[in-house]
């Protein structure tokens, strides 16, 4: 059977194998890791794998490699197949770890074929995972001119606007005419990442705004930049956090910001699929710090990370639920002669918490997507009392009647409603006041907010009730 | 004074105001909605406020009229200095409430002649916000054509792929040369919102592949579509869920995604930066669900609306913590003997939540980025089991110590070590399967896990304490 053969029988057989899944959404084009796995243990030739991963998006091919992050071998078999353009595509796609693992098993030489292909930010990237010495070396053996812009781009930190930029754009005087930018473009278009917005100089370098690809294909050919020119553009400064840049993209639509020095020289430019990924990264570190693990845990995380990382962050957990545990060993002796409120006690402190979480998740996100405004700081923290005002003597009123029913003391359902009132009042506050101040200390907000939160409540919720418990203490018994 | 005069004194004074500020990260197009109320206070003639709108962003437009929404005469007073095409990018940029309320105030002529400057896209959002009395008025005024249209784009969920494309998309025949698509795609550009990507069809019309404009405009004039076309796209289906073409785009950093028939006909396309503001919305539901209040909280919500999403919530919170209350109830007899129970127990059940939260954070983002996979659950499942088990042992040790050092209680840290193992590998465990479940069930992950693992926590922790407290009560006294 020859190559091509044995490639099409494989291909027909993975159709069928589809086709008769009863999933009738599946789309042509689906493929998983393990379905790689799979076929390409089947295949012999550096052709035939070749012929096969022509099919394969090259985010799966990463996908696939970073499951046998292990097998150094496979790893070169499958990589040794394809050419460095595709090479320089799955490395792109890759996470860090299978990076550096290629960047190790391929010889200084090929990786700097291989950047080639590569675009300075993803170089950028790159480099940043690798350890210095390494780095070092890569950059040594490039041309000057490339390294000093790569040194120059590594020199901006990642989580920064100059970290995730990149340095090809389209810039132009803007008295050039319509015709000769048509020109233009079409030689600079194969190696520029984005030619859809061109930006728009004035004599002096400075960036006056920028013109649509749009409008200069419709635009009769002798017009010139200026007429086509929108002036009210958004940009950012290359040391604004990457969040910012995120927030201005998505509150204002944009397809691509500048990065402008103060002298608003155009130093780069970063792009709406850069965006997406800062957005995921960022609402993944939010939703995780705010959980209490670290930022960069997920479901194929190993064993023994996940236990590091999650450990620290219970052990401050563990020491502030020492807090909660002596505000109740503060009221033992109460607690000893009416036995009713050990089991009553954690409902005040747990509605506190879940109570204060609301307002916490609320101001986290609003503040994510740059929402919050720090003059309004006392109208909300007002609204927050009287919503845990409101809500607390619901709870309270309905929580009392069913504590009444069943412990037949109605000074503990006084003490459960007062106190449940308190815990709603301080819950609701502060949970919008961590994220706050955390905010204006520069802290990110996320950072252990669900920590403090839930220490606030829990000593709160414990101290009232007991407290108020311990006034009423000859109406209990 | 001349109107010119006073306007250009005005932005004088906002330039200097500005440059007196201390910020040095200023960006001088940056406004904020109470700088424009303050501005157009002291404007007076239409022309006055024309002039002035043009140097701000619809964005900040449409969020100054939020403000004021209350203010009708007001808002026909801005509306009213700016040309319908202006009026319909500020209507796009609007959030529900303030596009209900415009659509109020002008008259149904005044809205469609607004509506021709909008894609289908926005109209159908616009319409599925109004009641149905006034969306059918409103249909039945337009051409047949659109109308038509626009009920078939109103007929999909607005949560689906269906529900957020438009329908200004490019798509041509293979055979035919790129001269001749560059012709058109000049005048069709003017009305088409995205022009980067060209979609290319069959002699049955369905979609083969896609074109990119920038080959288009590189490659030779007599170049036939076919030979620069890419077949291995990515595409969705009209029901398919929003979250699951933002997966997809964020996957594989696509632009553009074409939405197809089961006959691969081209309905739509959607783009990137309608799925980032799919990405926002999706986080700020899953955070917001996560922390148990509705997915449209946000900190400009008003007092009595808080109150209204937050209670129903917190009101399902208080009978589940009615749950752990009669667990702790049951064991009433034995914290009657040895009250510190009372105070140790709350620890137990703390660490468990905060155990079972971190792994409920890690599977609710890995499934909100698409990376969950349901073949790996029993690996996963033991993994968990087992960080809970190793977690639990040293958290365990540490909290025995210090509970030995503050009661003097050696049983008393034994039950407490033992509790915390077996509570720390129930809430690893069921952190994880509780979304998963949920998944499965299709429900949404994210909606009352949190509620779910803090009552399987609290009642666990409880009953495993005070279980073997009670096992060993001899022991205690």
């Amino acid at each position: 059977m020859s190559d091509e053969e044995k490639i099409s029988e494989l291909k027909e057989k993975l159709k069928n194998k589809r086709l008769n899944e009863e999933d009738e959404d599946y789309k042509d084009d689906e493929i998983t890791a393990d379905e790689i796995a799979e076929d390409i243990k089947e295949l012999k030739t550096k052709e035939e794998i070749h012929d096969y991963l022509e099919e394969v998006h090259d985010v799966d091919i990463a996908e696939y490699l970073e499951d046998i992050i292990d097998e150094n071998e496979e790893i070169l078999r499958v990589l040794s197949a394809v050419d460095n353009e595709e090479k320089a595509a799955i490395i792109e796609e890759a996470d860090e770890e299978l990076q550096v693992k290629i960047l190790d098993l391929i010889s200084e030489e090929e990786a700097l074929e291989i950047f080639s292909y590569m675009s300075p930010d993803d170089i950028v990237d790159i480099l940043g995972n690798l350890d210095f010495p390494k780095r070092k070396s890569l950059l040594s053996k490039m041309k000057r001119s490339d390294a000093n812009k790569l040194r120059e781009l590594l020199g901006y930190a990642p989580e920064t606007a100059g970290g995730i930029m990149t340095t090809q754009y389209i810039a132009f005087k803007g008295d050039i005419k319509l015709k000769a930018i048509l020109e233009k473009i079409k030689l600079m278009a194969p190696k520029t990442e984005y030619i859809e917005t061109i930006f728009v100089q004035n004599e002096k370098g400075e960036v006056i705004g920028e013109a649509d690809l749009r409008d200069i294909l419709i635009m009769p050919e002798d017009t010139v930049l200026y007429d086509i020119t929108d002036e009210n553009i958004k940009y950012v400064y290359p040391e604004d956090d990457q969040e910012e840049v995120a927030q201005l993209v998505s509150k204002y639509g944009l397809k691509v910001v500048p990065v402008l020095s103060r002298k608003k020289v155009l130093l780069g430019i970063i792009t709406i699929d850069d965006v997406v990924d800062v957005i995921q990264e960022e609402n993944t570190e939010d939703i995780l710090k705010l959980a209490g693990t670290s930022d960069d845990e997920d479901l194929e995380t190993s064993l023994f990370d996940s236990i590091k990382k999650r450990l620290p962050w219970l052990m401050i957990n563990l020491f502030t639920a020492f807090l909660a545990s002596f505000t109740v060993g503060l009221f033992s002796s109460t607690i000893n002669k009416v036995v009713a409120l050990a089991a009553a006690m954690p409902i005040v402190s747990g509605m506190g918490g879940n109570a204060g979480t609301q307002s916490l998740a609320v101001t986290i996100r609003s503040i994510a997507l740059g929402e919050y405004e720090n003059n309004e700081n006392l109208s909300i923290s007002i609204k927050y009392v009287l919503v845990g005002l409101i809500n607390g003597l619901i709870l309270g009123i309905v929580c009392g009647f069913i504590v009444y029913f069943m412990f037949g003391l109605k000074y503990l359902s006084l003490v459960i409603l007062l106190s449940m009132i308190g815990n709603c009042i301080i819950a609701c506050l502060v949970g919008y006041l961590i994220p706050v101040v955390l905010k204006i200390l520069n802290i990110d907000p996320a950072m252990a907010s669900a920590v403090l939160l839930t220490t606030v409540t829990d000593v709160c919720g414990f101290f009232l009730f007991l407290g108020l418990a311990t006034m009423f203490l000859d109406k209990l018994i």
